[in-house]
Order: C-alpha cells, then structure tokens, then sequence
C-alpha cells in the first residue's frame, strides 16, 4: 500500500492529537482510502516529551524530500508563517489548524500554494471538529451565502453560559474556565474577542469568496457583560452570546464581533459551555447550523487528519466499494430504555400484578406514575430501565392477559 | 471557459429547482470554479411545462456523448435505477437525492461506477439542503463513527411538532400538514417510516462504511402516538420525535427507526416544524450536530449542484485565489437593535430628557422597562429598534450628559 509521510510542527496539544489519532485510526482510514499515512518526522524545539520521531529543526522536516505533506501545529505568526511558507516552496501540502495566520496571511499562503501547486487546508482553524471551512467551501459553494453566525470561541460561552446559570459575575465565571481548563491563564486573545475576529475574517472570507482586511473588523470581549444584562435580556426573551457576524447584502458587507443578544428561539440560543456553532443562510439551501466542539485536541486532529484525507484522496466515492456486509442487530437483540402507557381497573394489586409481570422478565422499572382517571380506570405510565428488547416484549405480552390490565395503549422506546 | 453539459431527468420539483439554480447561480459558481455549467437537455415524460430544453425520451440525454453529468430526478427505483445504470454505462457521472434508490441499490450502483471509472454522488439523498453525506465520507473520515441519529423526516417532524405545541391529535396535524404543504395526499411512506428508513441505511452505511441490507431495518411510524403520549412524556422531561438510530459497538450494528423520548436537554429536542438535523458521534471528533432543511427544490437543488460541483472539481482550494477584495463596513455605518442599560434618579422628566435625546439622532425607542430600585436610583432597560450605528453613538453620547442620567452602564447589540 502507498505510504503517505506527513511531518508534524510543534508538538503540544494539536501536534500530539494528530499523532494519537493516525496511531490510534489509522489502520481505519487506510483501509478506506487505500492508502497509509506515516508520521515520519515531529518537530518541536522546547517540548520535554522524548519521541523517537522527533526532532529540533522544523527544517528538517520542511527539507526532507520524502515528506509531502506538513502539519503547522505550532500556533501564531512567527514562526509559523514562515513555516508554511517555506514548506510550500518546497513542494509540501499544508494542513494547518492556526486560525491567526491564515485570517492575516491566508491570501499571500494562497497565492504560494498556487505558484507551487500544492495545496493548503484549514479545516480546524474555525470551530474546531466541526466541519465549516469544508462544507462552505464545497458542499454549499453552488449558494450564495448571505448571513454566517458563528459562536466561535469555547472560553467565551463557557463563561457566558456559566453567568446564565448559575448566575456567576464575569470574574467569578472566568476562575472556573480557567480551573476547568477552558480558558487560559492569559486569557485576554479570547474574552477580547481577537481569536473569534479571527474566525469570523476566515468564515467571511471563505462565506463570499472575498479577500477580507482583518483590520477592518470591528471586535468587542465580553469583559463588560454583567449579572444584571444577562437577567434583563432573560425576562425580554434573549441570551447574550459573544457572536461573530459576516453578512453580504447589496449595501455592502458586515464582519464583525461582539456580545449579542440572541432571542432564545434561535438554534443558537442553546448553544452552550465551551460548544461551538455556525449558523449560515444562503439563497438556494436556506437556513443550516454546524454545531460541536470548538476546541481541543482530539477534535482539532479530526479536522486536520480530515483535511489530510481531502488532499491524498479527494475523488473519494460517497460510499466506498468493497465494504463489509455488516449484519444489523434484530429488534429483539436491541436494549433501550422504555415508556409504557396502560390502563387499569382502580383497584387494589394493580401495580403488584404489573410489577411481577416485569421482575418474571427481567426487566426492571425506573418509574411508575399513575395519571388522569375515568370513571374507574386509572392510566399509568411507566419507565422501564435499560432493557433487552425481547425480555421487554414478552413482558408487555403478559401485562396483556393480566386481569388488572385494562389495555396496553403505548410502548415507545426512550433514548438519549 | 471550459463547459459542463449537464442533462437533467425528471422535471418535477427538485429538477426544476437544479435548472433555476444553475440559471441563478450559474455566473458565480463560474466565477468561482473557473467551469461553466449548461443544462443542455431537461427528459420528462410526463411533464406539461414546456421548455425548449425538454425531451420526452431520457435516453437520448443518456446517449448524448456531450453530456457528461446526469443528474436523476425521477424518485423511486422504476425506471430510476435504470436510467442511473445506464448513465454510469455510458461514461457519465451521476448525481441523484433518491434516497430509495440508494439505500435499496447503493452497492450496485456503486460497483458499476467504478468499472466505468465514473462518479456518483447522493448528498441531497439525506437531509435534503444539510451537508452530511459530504461530511461524513470526507471531512470526518479519519473518525471511528460510532452513533448517527437523525430526524431525517420533514413531514413527520412537522407533525409531531404541531401535536406537541398546539395539542393537535395526529389526525388533525396530519391534515395541518397536507394543507401546508408539508405532507402528501398519500402520506404513508412519510408517516409509516418508510422514507426515514431509507435515509437511516444510508447514513449508516456511509457512518460505518459497511454495506446495509435495507430489509433488516426494523422501523416504525408515528400513528399510534396520541396527544397523551406526548403530553407525559412533556411531564417527565422528553419530547417524541421519530428518530433515525444507527449505531455500532463491539456488541454489533444497530440501525432502527421508531419515535423515541428525547430529553429535551438534547441538541436534537429543539429540531421542530420540517428542520431536519442529524446528530454524530465519533472518537475523535467528539458529538455533532448538522442542522437546516431536509426538504424543498431548492434546499435539494444546493445539494445536487454541490455534488455536481465537486464532481468537476475536487481539488478546490478552501480559499479561492483572485479573490475580489470586499471592502467591510465601519461600525459606525452598520444597523442594529439595541439595549442599553443605564442608571438614573428617581424624579420627574427622566424619561422625557432620554427620549429626546433619541429622538435627535432620529433613534427610536421599541422599549422601555423601569428595573431595579436603589436608594434613589433607578435602572432602565432601553430596547432600541434598528438603527445606524453612528445615530445610536450619538444618542448615547448625549445620554451621558443629560442631568437626568447618572450612567450609561452598558450597550449591547441586539440580532437573531
């Protein structure tokens, strides 16, 4: 089998889920693409984890012939630009998750990917997990896009979320991210607001297919946002969120970022804690939301190793030839929890009656509650435990010939 | 420009809505893919449109060594399917949103693509306008996916939704549904779960990467859930919705369709009316949710025309190069909603010295609420209907000289 190497820049978070996951799925991925990825350099100038890939010198990487494609996991503007920049001039694919190099250089990447024909991907620079940069950029490109919305940064709604809640002050919510691990010890790139305008110059950018000045982008934090707005907004109906803008219409385009207050209907109203969501409107498909984790390593590495797949294998068929026959399960072998609504005579053993019926099968009830009655009949519903489908069934069979059973009226199963 | 010659067959809903796109949109997918698409022949046998495209014959669109891309409109397997063999016979690429044909013959169609060395794509076969058959083959490839549930039926979703809100019986929301639109005269392969099932063997199928043999599906519809039913489970904390299952454990394969208890903390609980969403889970991706509309011409034409588009070009960058710079509006040119909350005394002429100073800048005030007292001051809540930005700086800008204004505490903007 054809074996991909990919080299790895920086070695922290990002860099070492990319490694877990080609590791950890990679004998998947090979099996459907038909081809094997290899990490065969990781370049990491300060990291103290000892690997026998590593390695000091980015160039190394960025050098070695037999590399094509390169992940920049190293985050910011210096080194990383040039990074990328001279891994392209050396013929290398690029597969980056850094959302501040390609909201500032993304045009001059381009435009070197372009002149040495290989090609940059993005994916996880906006929303992590979520597939955005993919879907607007392919999937929905026949649109027009006129609106993208976007809850984009995880600390942000974690602590806004957190004050709607458990009516925390802004301080107050900010410690528990950080103790949680959901915001920095220098937090200011995301409660300012920089890291979501960003995003937002990249979704715009990719949205309407324009060059977008970050310059241009007005960007407010969240710092100001107090215990008072966030109960005022509740009783008019609204949330706040800390939104990224991007609008096109004929009077011109909007890209901008600040705290909203967003009508609790919306789909975005209940995104909350460090998730993240877009919501994009164009002329043919109409109203869409991409909603998942907007951070983190193992998501960020799903969108790059995603990414990775796109460059090697882009003709990839919608469903794969040669795929495993996979025998489904029979109802009966299922396990599920359940509801079930009876009716019974008012009278006394009912519930005893009923409940044997369940213990004879193994099947345990979680709640009985009785409802409305008419004349002498009682309804009750229940809820039963996770149970075996069959076991299930062969209860209700019973309940059905008991004599404190009027009828069976329901049975619907329960889930997530 | 190099031409695309498309032939559509089937001039109902969804290949009208391909024709109108590709005519709407046609110049700016040009712009962006550097390809023009012509619809050069539209076949339907049975349509009374005319159109001077319009053939009765489909083969002679199949047999047109112009056209490269069938796009099949017809629906159902006869003569579908063998217009889409056919097709893939003769060289062509297919792209399709019948998901019954898919889901009954996806292998086979499959296996004859590949010996023509040809494409077929279905996104729009699942989902109607959402990405996710793009998504899941591509952008999350390099997850093990283990749980995909979907409300995948519009019209049963609308039904449900109705019953739920506005305490109709299925019959009633049912008939809601047909005058809306949203269901058909002969409703059955919606609301008995056929069409849900489908769709379930196809998100599987493409989830797992396995093959789905449709009649091991066990599914259900929703005429037997009544407004009791929906009414306890609101009680409890679940909402019904007929739900897509597809699951894989070591333990084996699941795929059902059944209405389920979802509790209503869910992200998939606040899908109603005809959205349609699917929700996944993989092991690196962690969960997500793809939300927008499952039905509908044009939502299902975004679909088709994507998929024609990455047919044609599956390299695409994510950002295009030439791109036009777009020139963002200042803040201070945009509009909004507003609420600003400010402090004042209790006394006479507070709100009459604030509302002039609106009124000057030509701001208008869509609400005003008097809020907490203390000592001898007073909170107001200020909702500001749409205005310049630039007005709205002004208005406040006077606010915070007036005598009758102790201090502006915080301005946010209002959206969605």
């Amino acid at each position: 089998m054809h074996k991909i190497k990919i080299g790895i820049i920086g070695f922290g978070t990002v860099g070492s889920a990319v490694l877990k996951l080609i590791q950890q799925n990679g004998a998947l991925i090979s099996n459907r693409i038909g081809l094997k990825f290899e990490v065969s350099k990781i370049a990491d100038i300060s990291t103290k984890v000892r690997h026998p890939k590593l390695v000091r010198d980015a160039y190394q990487i960025i050098n070695d012939p037999e590399i094509s494609i390169v992940v920049e996991a190293v985050g910011g503007i210096k080194p990383a630009l040039d990074y990328i920049l001279s891994a392209i001039r050396a013929g290398k694919h690029v597969v980056t998750s850094n959302k501040e190099v390609i909201a500032l250089y993304g045009d001059k990447i381009l435009k070197e990917a372009a002149k040495n024909k290989t090609m940059v991907r993005f994916e996880g620079a906006v929303g992590g997990g979520i597939p955005i940069i993919g879907p607007l950029s392919s999937d929905l490109l026949a649109n027009d896009l006129t609106e993208v919305y976007g809850i984009v940064n995880g600390t942000t709604n974690f602590i806004l979320s957190k004050m709607t809640k458990d009516g925390l002050e802004f301080t107050e919510a900010l410690k528990e991210a950080q103790n949680k691990g959901f915001a920095e010890v220098k937090p200011q790139k995301d409660i300012d607001g920089y890291d979501a305008s960003y995003k937002a110059a990249i979704l715009a950018s990719v949205a309407f297919c324009a060059k977008i000045n970050w310059k241009d982008i007005y960007f407010e934090g969240i710092k100001r946002i107090t215990q008072e707005d966030i109960r005022y907004a509740d009783e008019i109906g609204y949330i706040i969120k800390l939104l990224a803008v991007a609008k096109k219409s004929a009077a011109g385009l909007e890209v901008r970022v600040h705290p909203t207050l967003i009508s609790k209907d919306h789909p975005l109203a209940s995104v909350s804690g460090p998730m993240n969501a877009i919501y994009v409107k164009g002329n043919a498909v109409g109203e869409l939301m991409f909603y998942g984790p907007g951070a983190g390593g193992a998501p960020t590495a799903s969108a790059i190793v995603g990414d990775i797949i796109a460059i090697v294998n882009p003709k990839f068929q919608m469903l794969n030839l040669n795929l495993k026959s996979l025998k489904i399960k029979s109802i009966n072998e299922i396990t599920s929890r359940y509801y079930i609504r009876l009716t019974a005579p008012d009278k006394h053993g009912v519930l005893a009656g009923i409940s044997k019926a369940f213990a004879d099968e193994k099947v345990s009830i979680a709640a009985v509650m009785q409802k409305e009655m008419t004349g002498k009949t009682a309804t009750i519903v229940i809820i039963i435990h996770e149970s075996k489908e069959a076991n299930l069934r062969r209860a209700v069979a019973k309940l059905k010939k008991l004599s404190v059973v009027k009828k069976v009226c329901n049975v619907i199963r329960v889930g997530l």
